[in-house]
C-alpha cells in the first residue's frame, strides 16, 4: 500500500510530470526515492521487479557518483579461493561470479601455487592513459604540435601544466599518431591508488587549454580519440601497457601437477602451445593467448568495485608454460600489460566491494606510498588469474572440462 | 557470539581439519555454510568482511551452478533508462553500474531515440561456437578430417551425432582451420534461450566421441582450442559472429541534436570518422570501433544475469553515423556481430537478475518460439548500446566530457 | 646522337607537344617510343639513366597489358635452389632476390627436406575474392541483400549471372558483412590458372548489374570495399583464405637436423615457440607466425610474373614445428592461408618470367585441369617457404644469422 | 655447342661431382659459372629456360652479395610516372611493375597533385629495429635486465657499446617486452643512408655480447625474436614505426578533381570513409587503410633495389581525405609509419636499380648529410603512393575500374 504523499508524487512520474531521474533532488531522501521510482517504473510497464532488492543499501552512497534513477540493486554472489600465496603473503581473493566452477577451479589452481611455494610477481609499469583528437589545416601543422609535444625541452612545462589540478596525477609520458592533419595524443600519468580516467583526463584538459592559445589552429575535436584505448581491444594498450602492467609467475612440482591437477607437465606444456598460442594466432587474437583471464579478472573486479567494462584490456594476457628442472617441473606465467584497478573511487568505495578490499589488504588510498594498494591489488589480479590459467588448462588437458561444467555450471531447474 | 555448534564446526574450518569447500555438503544447510565459512575466513585473515552483505540472500540457489564457497554477495546498483523505442516497443533498460553518467547518459540517448521515432534492429545471425583443437600425425590427416567435416554430404550424420543431448542444440556450421598437424574445429549450433556454452560442449564431445573411432590417430588435445573464442578479442568472432549477430540503427532529427544532445549533425559525423573510424584504426583495434559499447553491454549483463566476461566479444561494435535527409537528419547505428546471451541458465536465474530480465519481457524460455527471448534481448542490448553512443559521443562533441564526468564520476570523500 | 626524325619528336616530348604517353601510338614501334621517351626523360631531368638497360627486351609484349610508358628494364638476378622434392617430385626453384644468403639457405633447406624423404602438400582452399561496398538508405535494406545473396535457393541464379563473361571464374561463396547502411558482399569464385583478380572483378560487375534493379535504392559505392582484401594485411583473408591456401610439411631426421642444419631439434622447436609463436604474439602480428615466409613468397613471385605486391597476404604463414618419432626427428610444417599466384595473365607471359614458370613445368594454362598449373606453382611456393623457414630457424638457433649476413649480404664497396 | 672445357664441368655439376653452388669460386669466372649452372639445369630437369636472358649482366656485382647460384635475371619493365612535385621539387618516379594500368593511374594521381600546387611531406621518425628474445630462469630475473636496459643512466654505456662497429649505426632506444621469462628487446638505431638491417644487427650482437658476463643467466634463445618485426604485418611497426615514418599530404582543387579525376569531392569523401576506414575495419585490417599502397610501393621498390619482402610493413598506410575549402577542396594524404629504404648497400647497387635511384637524385650515401637520400626517398615512395591513392579511388568512385583494368591489365593471348 503506497501512502498518500508517496502516491502523490508516484502518479506525477507516471504521467511525465516529474521527471524520474529528478526524484533524489526533489524529495531529498534517495531511498523514497528508489521506492517512488520502481513503484512507478511496474504501473508504467505493468511488470514487476518483485526479485529485485531494493532494501539493505544505502542510496545516498551512489548519489551523484555511481548510478542515476537507481531501482534497487542486483546481487552478485561472493565465493572465496585460496590461500593465495604471493610474493610470500597469503591472499583470499573474492571473486563475484554467477559462472560455476570458477571459484572451485581458481581455488584448486591456488592450491597448486601454494603447495609449491607460491606465485611471484613484477609490477612492469603504472599508468593511465588519455589520448585526445585534435586537427589541424594541414599535416604540417599537426606535426609541428607532434614535435613540441615529444620535445624533452618541453616536457617539465607541459607536466607542470597537466599535474596542477591532482595531487597524485603526475605526467609521465606524450606519445603522439598522425593520421592526415588529425593528431591523437597519448597522455600516460600515475595516478595514486585510482584507477584514474578522470585524473588523466583533468590533466590532458589543463595541456589542451594551455595549447590551444600556442596554436590557435588546433580544433579540438574530443578529449578522447580512441587512441588511449579504453575499453575497447586495441595494440596500443598490448604494447605500450596501460594502468599496471605486470608478470606474474610459479613453479609447479611434477608432483602438484600429478595429484592436485590431475595431468602431466607435458600436457599441459603442449595445451599451451596449441591452444593458448597456436589456437589463438589462427583465430587472430589481440592480447587472448590465455585460457579465460577474462573469467578471474570480471569475478575480481566485480568484488572489488572496478569497472567491468574495461575488463576487456585488463585481461589481455600471455600464459606461458614450460618445463623445467630437466622437465620435470612446470613454469607458468601470465603476463598482463593494462591491468586496470583502483582502490579508491568509483565502485570501490561502496560497502560491500570495500568489504571485499579490505579482505585484500587493499582498502581506500595507502597511507605509506601513493598507489601501493592498488598496484598490490594489480598484482592479485595476475596471480589469481594465474591460479586460473593453471587450473582450467589442466581441467582440459585432462579432459575433464565438459564433465565439471556438466556437474557444476547447470541448474537442475533448466535441464 | 558463534553458538557453540557452529563453533565446532568453525574451528574445524580454521584448523583446516573440515575444508572450506565442504561446508554445504556437511551442515546442509548453505546459509549455515555461509556464516561459518565467513568467520573462518575472518579468523583466518584477522580481516572483517562486515560490509559484506550475507542476508537476503537464496544460497541453494547457486549450490553447484553459481558459484563455489560463498561469503555473502556484491550489490551493484541497478539503474533504469528508458524508455527506449525498439521496433516499436517501449523498453525500461535495467542497468548495473557503478560508474556515474553512465545510466543518465544513456538515458538521454534513448530520450533521442525516442522523440526521432524510435530504433530499429535486425538479427544477422544466430549460433554459439565451439572450437576443440586435436592433432594428428601428419598434416594430410589433419586436412582428411577437414574435408570430411566440411562434406556436405556427412552434415546430416554429423548434425545428428552432435544434437542428440540436448532439445535446443542445433547443429548449424562446421568450420576448420588448420596449423600444421593441428585441426582446430568450429562448431556453430542454435542454442534456444541459453546463452548456450554447455550446450555446445555437449555437442562437440558428442561429434569428437563419434569421430575417434573413424579416424584412430586423431589425438584430442583440448575441448576449447582458442578458436571459439571465447572470452577473448579474435577476429574469427568479429567476421564470423559469435552469439547473436545485430545491427541496430535510428535516425536522429536534426533538432533533437541540438536540442537534446547539445550538438550538430556535421560535428557528430566528423567526430565519428575521426575517434571511432580513425582513432581506433590508429590504436590497431580490433572490433572496437565505437566510443563505449562496453559500457552498455556491462551494465545490461550484470543486471540480467549473462556472464560479464564475455562482454570482451559481446562489446565489439562499429557505430555509424551518416548525414541524411538533405544533410539535416542523423543517421547512427551500431552492428555488433558476436553478442552472448541467454534468458535461462547461469545467472539468470537469480532473483535479482530474474527480476531485470522480467522488466524487459523475456525471463526464462520463450513459450512462442525457442530462442525468442535470447534473441529480443540481444536487440535491447544492440539498442542500449546505440543510445549509449549517441549520447556519449555528443558529450564529446560538445567538448562536456570532462566536466560531466567531474559532476557524476567522483565521491567527494575522495577529492 | 639522336636522329633527326627522332629529334623532332624528342622536343615534342620535350616542350609538351606531345604527350610522353601517347609515344606508343602515335610511333607506332614500341622501342622507338621507349628510346625517345628516355632521352626526353634524360634532357628534362638533366640526370642520366645509363646504368638502366633498354635493349634485349619485346616492349610490344607490354603494350596495353603490362607497363605504361616504359623506360627500360630493371634486372634482378634468378637464382636457383633445389632439387626441392615435394609430393615425390623434384623442382629446381628459381627465386629473383638481391638480398643476399636468400637463395644459399633455401637450397640448405632443400637439401635438409630432400635428405629426409621430401616435403608433403595439401590444398586446403582455392578461390579468388572481391568484395564491393554498397550502400543503403537503412540497414534494414542492407540486411534484405545480404539475406537474399545468402539464400541458397538464390545461388544457382547468381552463380549463372556471375559466370556469364568467362570460361574459368565460377562462383564458389558469398559472404557478406555489414556496418550499418552498409553492405561488403565478398564473392569468392574459382579462376582456372589465372590468379583472378580481373575475372573475379567482372563476375562481381555482372552481379551487380543484375541486382540494381531488383533492389533499385542499392548505392554501388565501390566495386572494392577492402574487404575482399587485396594487397593489405587483414584478418579476414587470414582467417577465409584467399587465392589458395595450403599446408606443407615434412620431417627432418635428426642427423640431418645435426648435420645439415648445424643445430638440434629442441633448439628449433623452443626457437618457434618463442619467435614465431610467442614473438609475434606480442608484436601483435596478424597471419605473421613465421621467420621470413615473404622472403621466399617475394623472391619466387618476382622469378615467375606474380604480382608482387599481394606478397602482403601471400606471405600470411604460420610455421610449426614439433619433435616427434619419440623426440627424435623434427616435423616442420607451414600453413598458408592466401597465396595468389596464376600461370596466365599479368607479368607470367613475358619472356624471362615465363621461362621460370617453364622450369617448374607450369608455364600458361594446364591442358589436362583448369587450374592445375597454378595450384601446382601455390603448392611450390608453400615448399620453398617451407625450406625457406628450415633453414633460417635453424641459422638463428644457432646462432649464425649475424655471422652469415655479414658474410653474404655486403658489397665491399660501402664497407 | 658447349665446348669441351665446359662440357667437363657441366658434367661434374650434373653427376653431382660438383657442387652447383662452388662454381663462381672453382671457375673464378662468375659469367662462365652462371652459363654452366644454367645448362647443367637444363639437363638435369630436361628444362629450358630460354626465355630467361642471362648476357647484359654483370654477374660479379652480386657474388657474394646479392644472389647465390644465378642462372640469369628477370626482366622487370620499368614506366615512369611524372613529375611528382613535392616539397617543391619535381621527381619523374621509376615504377617497375608487371601490372596493367599502374603506371599510367600513379601518373594521373601526379598530374593531379601537379597542377593543384604540389605534394607536401614530413619525415615523422627514422630508425631501424631489431629484437632479439632473451630468456631467463624466472620472470624476475627477465624484469631485471628489462630495467636495466630501460634505465636512462644506462644508455650512454649502452650506446657506445652499441655503435662501435658502425659508422652510421647510433642507438637510439631500446624498448622491452615480456612475455613470462623471455624477454624481446628491440633496439631502435638511425642507420644513415642504408635500409640498415645488417647496421642494427650487428650492433645488437654487440649489446648482447656486452651484457652476457653481466647477465650470465641471460640464455640467448634468437637475435630476432619477431618483435622487431621485419617483412610480417604486426602492430608494433603500424604504432611504433620501423625505418622512416612519413606523413605527406596535397589538396586537390576541386576543378581538378572534376576534370582529372572525373569525379566530386563527396564521392571520394564518402569512398575514402566506407572502403579505406570502415572497409578495412570490417576485414580486421591492420596498418591496411588504403586502396592499394603495396602496389607503388612494391613497384618504386623493384625500381630502386629495395627488398621487396618488406613492402609488407612499408605499405602499412592510412588513406585519409577531407573536404576543405568551404566543403570545394578536397584534403588528400597518406600516413605511412614503416617504409623501410636504403640508397646503399643490398639491390641498390646493381646497374639498373642504381640508375633509377640516380634519376631520383638519391643514388648512393649523401654527401651532404648521413641518411638524407634515405629519407628522400622515403619521401618519394609516400607521395608517389599519395598519387597512387587519389587516381585509384577517384576510378573507383568513378565507377571505371573493371574497365580500366580490362583495357590495360590483359593480354589479348590469353582472352
Amino acid at each position: 500500500m503506497v501512502n498518500e504523499d508517496d502516491e502523490v508524487v508516484l502518479q506525477g512520474v507516471v504521467n511525465g510530470k516529474i521527471p524520474s531521474y529528478s526524484l533524489e533532488t526533489k524529495l531529498r531522501d534517495c531511498k523514497r526515492a528508489v521506492y517512488i521510482r520502481r513503484l512507478a517504473l511496474e504501473r508504467i510497464t505493468g511488470k514487476s521487479v518483485d526479485g529485485l532488492p531494493m532494501e539493505g543499501f544505502d542510496y545516498d552512497s551512489i548519489l551523484g557518483q555511481c548510478c542515476e534513477m537507481p531501482i534497487g540493486y542486483v546481487q552478485i554472489p561472493v565465493g572465496v579461493a585460496g590461500p593465495l600465496l604471493l610474493d610470500g603473503v597469503e591472499f583470499y581473493v573474492p571473486m563475484a561470479t554467477t559462472e560455476g566452477c570458477l571459484v572451485a577451479s581458481t581455488n584448486r589452481g591456488c592450491k597448486a601455487i601454494y603447495v609449491s611455494g607460491g606465485a611471484t610477481s613484477v609490477l612492469l609499469k603504472d599508468g593511465m592513459t588519455r589520448a585526445p583528437v585534435v586537427r589541424f589545416g594541414t599535416a604540417k601543422r599537426a606535426a609541428d604540435l607532434k614535435f613540441f609535444l615529444e620535445e624533452p625541452l618541453n616536457f617539465e612545462t607541459l607536466a607542470s601544466v597537466f599535474n596542477k589540478s591532482s595531487r597524485f596525477g603526475r605526467l609521465q609520458t606524450i606519445r603522439c599518431a598522425i593520421a592526415g592533419k588529425n593528431l591523437y595524443i597519448r597522455f600516460t600519468c600515475s595516478t595514486g591508488d585510482a584507477m584514474g580516467m578522470n585524473m588523466v583526463s583533468k590533466g590532458v584538459q589543463n595541456v589542451l587549454d594551455y595549447l590551444q592559445p600556442k596554436f590557435p589552429d588546433m580544433d579540438i575535436i574530443g578529449i578522447s580519440g580512441n587512441y588511449c584505448s579504453d575499453k575497447k581491444p586495441a595494440a596500443v594498450n598490448w604494447i605500450e601497457g596501460r594502468g599496471k602492467s605486470i608478470v606474474c609467475e610459479a613453479v609447479i612440482k611434477e608432483q602438484v601437477v600429478k595429484q592436485v591437477l590431475k595431468t602431466t607437465v607435458d600436457s599441459l606444456v603442449e595445451l599451451n602451445v596449441l591452444k593458448n598460442l597456436t589456437g589463438s594466432a589462427m583465430a587472430g587474437a589481440l592480447g587472448g593467448f590465455n585460457a579465460h583471464a577474462s573469467n578471474i579478472v570480471s569475478a575480481l573486479f566485480l568484488a572489488t568495485g572496478q569497472d567491468p567494462a574495461q575488463n576487456i584490456e585488463s585481461s589481455h594476457c600471455i600464459t606461458m608454460m614450460e618445463a623445467v628442472n630437466n622437465g620435470q617441473d612446470l613454469h607458468v606465467s601470465v603476463t598482463m600489460p593494462s591491468i586496470e584497478v583502483g582502490t579508491v573511487g568509483g565502485g570501490t568505495q561502496l560497502g560491500s566491494q570495500s568489504a571485499c578490499l579490505n579482505l585484500l589488504g587493499v582498502k581506500g588510498a595507502s597511507k605509506e606510498s601513493a598507489g601501493a594498494n592498488a598496484r598490490q591489488l594489480a598484482k592479485v589480479v595476475a596471480a589469481a588469474v594465474l591460479a586460473g590459467e593453471v587450473s582450467l588448462m589442466s581441467a582440459i588437458a585432462a579432459g575433464q572440462l565438459v564433465k565439471s561444467h556438466m556437474k557444476y555450471n547447470r541448474s537442475n531447474k533448466d535441464v
